[in-house]
């Protein structure tokens, strides 16, 4: 038995999210269990991801890993899922890893970024992917705002979970907020994400942005730990996992 | 009543093409036309467009001409159809063009691109507008042939339509092969297109590329006026109209 790690692209607008839940079988996760338990003859497979994208989410490389009892090469397997996964999942790279790497206890950092279209006309290509704004908000105020959110902060302001009971401190180390033709993005890294934190993070800028709040805000939301206070959660469509990273020693030596 | 002239993109994968068709109101023309009427007070309104695209193909600019009984602005019919087309029909731009401009007479020169993904994975994001192939194919090759199709030739074995009684005589002055990491890409410039022609030119230079026809056969092709004799019909997926070309006086100033 062979562990193996998996490098994965989804459009998640079909999906209600990476990780399972009761009621519905459309997961990305769960497809990607059901072809490799097809695969390895209905064993059950548990594959473990990088961490849970939300319903409708993106991701260019998510990272999971999974324990499996097969012949085939990881040339094969990844054809083997390729063939049998929907056009909206793409396996990108199938590795062998040690025994004892963990997608999600190995990670150490995130990229994520949120594309808004600006343009006066509408993205018909690239609909599913960004969320179109009305107004064009204000760079310099939202690079400020930006500015105070960066380090290792108390983000309990910035959690959609109100039952959240572990610690809501993370390190964000980079908030990058540039503009290319009709498009914006906001592009995250750092060591983990609370949940919806990214949607609410570009929600609460783009407030910035709209001076609907001030950059100075920022620091009393660090502050006060309070969801209500903070802005809007921005639709998910705009959102994608771009890279998760781990350590040297988890990653193989290429042949 | 003023010659209003638009710049349209649209997704082309859920319509039945541009143009009208019997039994279906799911055409381009057809959801254009029927806001315009709207906007016009339910008076019949005839949307000329510069060509036909087929079912599934795209365009990034197409282009079309209405004449219209109307007291809105430009700007003010753009914002207006924007709003009641569907996300994957954009109006980019709307002017008003002299009384005798006509989208399709005037036309002088059409721009399309056929792209094909090339990878060993899936193209998640855009898997609605490449054609997947299987194996690479020969780039040499193929530009070889290229370069024997380019030209004024009748195109009679590239036409889709057998019952064609007009001319199959077309002037091709472009046809640009080239790969920017997993994508292939066509792109075709001329005076006018046959029905279903680039699809068949780009099939026909696939086999070439794989090797299963010479780039000699080209020149077969163009005398024997035989579409039997020609290559596959690549999918529509992969095609885009990318602009129309109209001579300097069709052109308002711009204000």
């Amino acid at each position: 038995m062979n562990n193996y790690r998996f490098t994965i692209s989804y459009d998640g607008s079909r999906y209600n999210g990476w990780e399972h839940q009761k009621n519905t079988t459309q997961t990305i996760q769960g497809k990607i269990e059901s072809v490799l338990a097809q695969m390895c003859e209905n064993n059950a497979v548990q594959l473990i991801g990088a961490g849970r994208t939300d319903a409708g989410v993106h991701a260019q490389a998510m990272t999971a890993n999974a324990h499996l009892n097969t012949a085939l090469t990881p040339v094969d397997i990844k054809k083997y899922m390729n063939h049998y996964l929907p056009d909206d999942i793409s396996i990108n790279e199938v590795q062998i890893v040690p025994e004892r790497f963990h997608s999600r206890y190995n990670a150490i950092g995130k990229t994520y970024r949120y594309t808004c279209y600006i343009g006066d006309t509408k993205p018909v290509f690239d609909r599913k992917y960004v969320a179109k704004l009305e107004k064009i908000p204000s760079l310099p105020l939202m690079r400020e705002a930006a500015k105070l959110l960066i380090g290792t902060h108390d983000y309990a302001s910035f959690c959609g979970n109100s039952k959240m009971t572990k610690s809501t401190v993370r390190t964000v180390d980079l908030i990058q907020i540039e503009t290319q033709g009709d498009y914006l993005s906001f592009t995250f890294h750092g060591n983990g994400f609370l949940q919806y934190m990214i949607r609410i993070l570009v929600g609460t800028l783009l407030e910035v942005g709209y001076q609907e709040r001030t950059p100075q805000n920022m620091l009393h939301l660090l502050q006060i730990r309070d969801r209500s206070q903070a802005g809007f959660t921005a639709p998910p469509l705009g959102l994608c996992l771009i890279k998760v990273d781990y350590p040297a020693f988890t990653v193989p030596t290429r042949k």
